[in-house]
Parts: structure tokens; sequence; C-alpha cells
């Protein structure tokens, strides 16, 4: 990743998120899109019904939650469960892959969470410049 | 974070990310940004200069790249180091609470890198549903 990689056929077989083109970095772009963060956080826990995972990411539309599941599902990160009782009984859970995810995305969303003094406090710096 | 603080005057002091107001949710937003993660990640290397920079994130206009420093820079993520020479020199580089955020989004996107066979594997699944 530190070098980019020659344009050309063999290219295409060096993942790099830097590149456009690379499936990484489409995944990149839906793990860390503006819910993907939050959606994979926020299942961390355990399989979790959709409107229970909704109320947990404040601010987020039904519409919204549930492309950013869709995408995350598509990509192999999120399992939907439907059990066949009525009613119907949707969960949804992190395979493997999206437990691996989620333990570096709770590792910098602690890091932030920690960072938010420091954080505010630059803000404040900057803006007394103008 | 794994539980949702109480609102009230009291709440404001737990940093939460999966609360819309808090100040670590916005710098979630501005790292996992569009651009964010690319821009952090690509100045783990050290100082680097504007065009370098955008030279090295695939599709990134000029823009839009001039607008995720500056956030970062806000944040106290990134430091802008203008040298008065002729022509002056403008570097950019991580912050030391920069350099901790990189560390964690490579993790994640060396990851991601890794795991683009899985993925490309479970979109082929997903698509092959419908």
């Amino acid at each position: 990743m530190s070098t980019q990689p020659e344009t050309g056929p063999s290219a295409e077989l060096i993942a790099d998120v830097f590149q456009r083109g690379c499936t990484s970095r489409q995944v990149l772009e839906t793990v860390t899109g503006r819910w993907g963060v939050l959606t994979v956080a926020g299942l961390r826990d355990g399989a979790i019904r959709f409107n229970a995972l909704r109320r947990r990411i404040d601010g987020v539309s039904e519409k919204m939650l549930a492309q950013t599941l869709q995408a995350l599902e598509r990509d192999g990160i999120v399992i939907r469960e439907a059990r066949a009782t009525l009613p119907p009984h949707v969960e949804y859970r992190l395979s493997e892959l999206g437990e691996q995810i989620a333990d570096r995305l709770i590792g910098l969303i602690e890091l932030l969470e920690d960072s938010v003094p420091e954080v505010s406090s630059a803000q404040r710096d900057y803006d007394a410049r103008d």
C-alpha cells in the first residue's frame, strides 16, 4: 500500500485503497461511509433487530439504515437472519469478517471519544486565529 | 459507549459517537468521511506537499482535498507548515493524535485489502440471489 502499483494487467492483483477501482476502496467507503461505522459498531454486541439498531444510532433514517445494512450484507460483513415465525423475526449480526472490522472501528471510536477535550481545544485555537 | 447516557446536563460529559451532538461523532465523520480516511492514511509516511498527496489519493479533487485537510487541521489531527521561503513551501503532516488515528485506520485498511477475495466472493453470491 505504500507504493503505487504500476498500471497494467498485473496491477489488479494488488489491493490498494488509494486506487479508485479497487474493491478494497469500495468496501472502505461502505464501512466508513456516513452511517457505515456506526452501523458496524452498533452490531458489535450481537444480533439486533432493525428498530433497536435504529434507536441506537441517533439521527439515522429508516431508509439510510436499510441501505447501509444492505451494502454491508452484500460485502459479507453483515448477516441478515429471517426466522420463519409469525410475525417474521429479522435480525442483523456481524460475520466473522464484520467482527474483525468492528474491532478496528471500536479502537478508532474509543480513541476519538477519549480525544474530545484535545480536539475541542484545537478547534477553539483554530477558530480564534481568524 | 455500550450504554446510552441519559439525557440531561451531565450527559454532555460522556463522549458517545452514537449521539448526534457529540464532538466525537463530528470528528468521526471528518476522519471517516469520503476523503478523510485516505487523507490521514496518505500522511502516515511523513510530511508531504499538497500536490504529492493529491497524486497519491486517486480521484480526489483539489477542492475536496483542501476542504478535508482544513477540517483535519481544525480538529488538531493535521498540522499545516508553511515555510517562509520563496516560493513558499507548504507541507502537511500528522499531529501526535493524527498518528494514533492513522495507526488505527491503517489496521482497518490492511484488513480490507487482505479481505478483497472474501468480499468479492460474498458480492457474487449476493448478486446471484436476485
